[in-house]
């Protein structure tokens, strides 16, 4: 289970740490790297060659503003690539969703919410599961985890 | 190889016909479906449980407006789904896309861009290449044919 | 006279703190839940139910992003569900109010403004006015001491 | 069951007509009006005096670009008002959704959908059914059938 | 020389402070008002029919979110009402501006920026000058004056 | 009672005959030019040294795109400028509002609903009867014919 | 004087043909390429190749939607890049603007107006002009012979 | 190598200290000023005809809001302008974006991101390396220094 978390830029990790670390909770490899499609794209060629080779099964790419790292990966590449737009100073992160999700007829970039590092993690796992069977057991686990801090929290509330 | 096809109103129908197409003539299965997450929030639910059990690998969702369909799908489902947000006659399709692409923390949706069926239908197919790894030959074709399309539009254009 | 007020997340409860007191102050009862449409459909499906035998009169459902939970609820319901669009960290509210106010034809969401949750409120009164004419007058003196209040600021300010 | 529609315009006329002929096959008394907020704001004061006289218990009030009608009016009356965003000739709506939803606290306007009378409709019922109960049975009725057509749809969706 | 400033809430003053005080240094008769055209309609109908008798030249209403205060008090007046639109906690001040601008046919508001106050009451001086020109003059030097620390600002600026 | 009207584009012209038509009616003698501040700024300065010269009470400016043509001659003028933003191909119309509207301390631009000839013409008129007093005589019969059409379509709709 | 003009797709000629024709007209060598970032990755970076060592002078580069085709040739290339947002049939061209203009620090794209090709022509033969002075005679000719057609139109308006 | 950098207001100054430096360091003149076009449209013309006769090559002009100074300047030269949109206190930069790129046919602004100051200067060493080709060296130095900078990021971001 190996899949690559791309940014454009290293200030966004801290908006991709989450998802990193549940990636890694579930045993997934997971190997990060700040490249930009624009200001590095001959190592980013290079990059997609290796993680071509030792056979990753999903990328995950954030940007942000005109955010085209998604897309460039998707052009290169027949595995999943999960777009992850990051809000950035200005236009509130709808360039970056624009630029993400609104891709050509015949390269695809899966896009999640803005700043949506979480879901994207998510995502890669659900895609994975069906290769990696096991993984159905432990999103199925992250689910009612999820629901039970829900119903905690409505616990909380409801007797306010 | 299994893909359900969801659309919130039979008059989507049109707009999802090519990523249809596109699907069996990879030889997947595909089942074609027209529900409402809001008008038969029952059907909708079986049809759910019935793919499940029938171990589809992808759900395709397709809506207009305030597009639920594809995540209360999601929040049902642990295969991945992917969204098509519909232009519908107001908003330029904005609604639609907000409303599938924003999902909160936990439930992911695979949105792709408004009116992008086809773009859908060749990520199911990206996805189910992680289990059927004969579908990276056909995606590799497919990419392959597209270029030659646009090189034979190059060719035409670079002359004039 | 009988209002539940459901939220996607504890979290939103601060914006929804003053509508509640205001119910709470003119003796509805008012049952609150923090309930997500993605993160516990059955839970909520549940709540639905239970409300419905024990005779609700409105519901107000509040959320934010990809907010379904205020359409969701209306699908299962045929009692009047307000929706209250929550600003998140993206979009200022655009994306909340797209997804609760453009529902598809049948299936009605109430909807006021953006973080609106007082306006919520007296809507229910409102409407639950029809049925209680009591409300009326409260509603009546609300109303008025409102003015009196914009008419001791405007005293203020035209002295300056 | 009085139920008063009012239009800033009569050219708004055939998209409010859906909505009319739904309320009255169901037996709702409907008062049409075309009455401008801005051009005959004595005429429509006027009007709202009649209507508070008789009792009516729900407007509907649709209008578009700059639209204050349905506000105008909740400032004047205690029963709910509904308001219509009717998409005008630029701004796709968005301005007439604005003008509508985003209400000062104190006096709010239930919106729905941008051209949606049907909704606005259904949503009157809602609200007339918790003074009126035997409409609950109509209400229900009335989604089966819309239940019904989706299912026809559908049945004839699967087998393309 | 007489100009009332309306503003739908006491909170807008800070926002309209720096007009009154440009008015008020020209010797303009300044009332200042907070009147809301949702919660006080009687009381800004008296204070309208009050200035329609003392005869002042123009109006400046400003206001937030679904702001109809300009239109409303344009309806009722005919002499030229300046919108000034406030930006508030959500949307940016695009709502508030839509809702002020967008006026239909028949009853214009003379539109300014986003949080303009000056410029609203510079424009009304503008106007004003047609009935008393020597605020000609006084404009004329005003300019003269901005363009004075502009070039001051341009010197210092341009020795960087 | 002179009143230049100024458009950035021939082809802007039917989408202002309506207010030039409404001005002549009234007997204001109207100039209009089609000039633009970007393809010939040295003319449309000529155009403003003479309109000055000749007494002009009010300028009104309609363009399209990024609709400088208000802005420029606003700053150029001490008289009142009205602003008509022209919806174009493009952006429905948000492009021109925001350029025209949103003019920094200063230099302020009366700015109309887009595409909103009429209430400049109508404005321009208002603004003028400070002026000329005989001018709001008019006006009232204007607003007054107003109401009597929308009257009229008021009954023709009541009777449904 | 060389510019080579790159679209993302043979759909885009038409919108394109103008600026080509003003180039040629000039004795511009133009060299039309229809390649897509996404589609012909390779075929495009063979294409760049090309053209830096032929000492291309400008490339005008036209993309729609998620429009990435100007910024990956600005990545690759030293000279300047100018970009076309082109309209497609969702979003009105604000994907396309956005996804082109926002570039990240360090990789500009020359950005003009939306399906703006006859600037991005100007505007290349103003950045030649810095090499090749007689195109500034050019340019000179065709502003005055726009203004003449500015001031012609003029003439047969202002007789209206 | 002269490139004349003109900003709205002297408060922009922080937002252009980045790119003015860059050019300073590449051994480019600099005239810097704090001109603008509505406040100080004789002194801002006096300056464009003497950089004209100084042979300025490129103008980067900055404005917020109706940001008019980038066309107004385009409109009286030859040489290439390029406008840096400003992000102000409202509309988030959407306002000034939309008011410089939108020119219309004959007048092109080399448009840049919003806050994009660098990249302005960039493209203008970008365009003066047509004719003075020792800047290509320059920028192809600087590419690689960023390319460093990325790759040292990456660095550290992959051991994590």
């Amino acid at each position: 289970m190996k899949v690559a978390v791309v940014m454009g830029s290293k200030s966004d990790y801290p908006k991709l740490e989450e998802g990193i670390k549940f990636l890694r909770g579930l045993g997934v490899n997971v190997k990060v790297r700040a490249l930009s499609a624009h200001r590095t794209p001959k190592e980013l060629m290079h990059f997609l060659e290796e993680i071509e080779k030792e056979g990753y099964d999903v990328v995950i790419a954030a940007a942000g503003k005109a955010a085209h790292l998604p897309g460039v990966i998707a052009s290169h590449m027949l595995i999943p690539v999960i777009g992850v737009p990051i809000k950035s100073s200005t236009m509130d992160g709808l360039d970056s969703l624009l630029s993400i999700v609104q891709m050509p007829k015949g390269i695809p970039v899966a896009t999640v919410a803005i700043d949506g590092d979480l879901n994207a993690a998510i995502l890669s796992v659900q895609i994975m599961a069906l290769k990696y069977p096991d993984l159905k057991i432990k999103l199925d686990e992250h689910r009612k985890e999820m629901a039970k801090k829900v119903l905690a929290d409505d616990e909380s509330i409801s007797s306010l």
